[in-house]
């Protein structure tokens, strides 16, 4: 799988939410990492797209949609040369939007009035006019508040966002994380610490086997409930 | 009332369907018409803002959305200067979008997938952060392909979109018939012309008679259900 991250930004420099996002995604291979600026080379940035299997909008909610430099971008690339042949069919497209508002923010009655679902809409209707996979979109809710450990867990979130083939399963989570620590072990020169992590997968690879077990007898149990 | 009617439309002079519109525009009092080109001035831009109680964004639907330049005079013109102060509140958000499709392609299952209404959320979630009324978007559908007689009757719905009070109320449509003629009457030198134009009148002032009189029986009629 390859993902193309299309970063919208119009102050891309003095965004500490994107750089915190680039130092994630610059940990992960077979991911590109592309920032938007005009004027664009229309069939470069086609070819770019072709070459993604995985096609992700990046951008600060403004006025409940990308900043225009993403719109002019579909405006002049998306032009009838990629689409009429749907070449873009079947692959994934997800949204990456900070947002200033809280979650909480986003729903009947509250002060957004609507959720993200909804205010995204636009975008999903395009994956749909293109046959592609509309994946669940990421919102990051007002980044410059989160705790350090929210932050943790939002770079992971994130890397899987853009890496794992179906982030949403918990047992791929696992096992990502379990690909994650194989390589940072054999990129480890302290011994001690490569003991520690070492230990760590292995109660990791322990949990996912039982995991795998009481899959294995719910399955059984759901088999009897059927006859 | 006074109508400001933003286009946003990157080949306005190609444009066969805003000509149209613009010629409808043309012929009614305090409806200002305003194409956006940049830069924009954006105190003058705000100053217009405020002056309209009806504020129309016009535009063609591209990938779900208004062509970029809409988006750009939004995150340029909309700022907090504009909006903290809830300057707009209680003023009405009015889209008139061209369609290439047809009005049956947008619903479940059918080739666009989602309802005009699901695509032109993020313009209410603007009017509602705004506090201000939203009103049924007007949609025109595939312009090229209409009929003689289908564009009268859009050069009419358009005209009462821009400068009808209630212009889903049947009544205030008779109403607004009613004025347009009286103004064309006197406008006209033909003397048989003349005379025509005040026949329809008065038919369509024993109509509205009539009408109310019917109403007048419902509303009866029902105050006797209810005993």
């Amino acid at each position: 799988m390859k993902t193309l991250v299309i970063v919208a930004h119009p102050q891309l420099a003095n965004s500490s939410t994107e750089s915190f996002l680039k130092a994630a995604a610059d940990n992960e291979n077979n991911v590109m990492w592309h920032e938007l600026k005009t004027p664009f080379d229309i069939s470069q940035e086609q070819e770019l797209l072709k070459s993604a299997t995985r096609i992700i909008f990046q951008f600060p909610l403004y006025w409940y949609s990308a900043p225009a430099i993403l719109k002019q971008w579909l405006d002049e690339v998306w032009n009838s040369q990629l689409t009429s042949s749907y070449l873009l069919k079947g692959r994934e497209l997800g949204i990456v939007t900070t947002v200033a508002h809280s979650a909480s923010a986003f729903q009947p009655g509250a002060s957004q009035g609507y959720t993200i679902a909804e205010i995204l809409r636009p975008y999903q209707a395009l994956a749909h006019a293109m046959e592609m996979k509309y994946l669940p979109p990421l919102p990051i809710y007002q980044f410059a508040q989160q705790s350090e450990e929210e932050r943790q867990l939002l770079f992971i979130h994130y890397q899987q966002y853009l890496t794992l083939d179906k982030f949403l399963h918990f047992s791929d989570q696992t096992q990502w994380f379990i690909d994650h620590l194989n390589v940072k072990i054999a990129q480890e020169s302290d011994l001690l610490q490569q003991a520690k992590l070492e230990q760590l997968l292995a109660l990791l690879q322990d949990q996912q086997e039982e995991l795998d077990d009481l899959h294995t007898s719910i399955g059984w149990l759901r088999e009897k409930e059927d006859d």
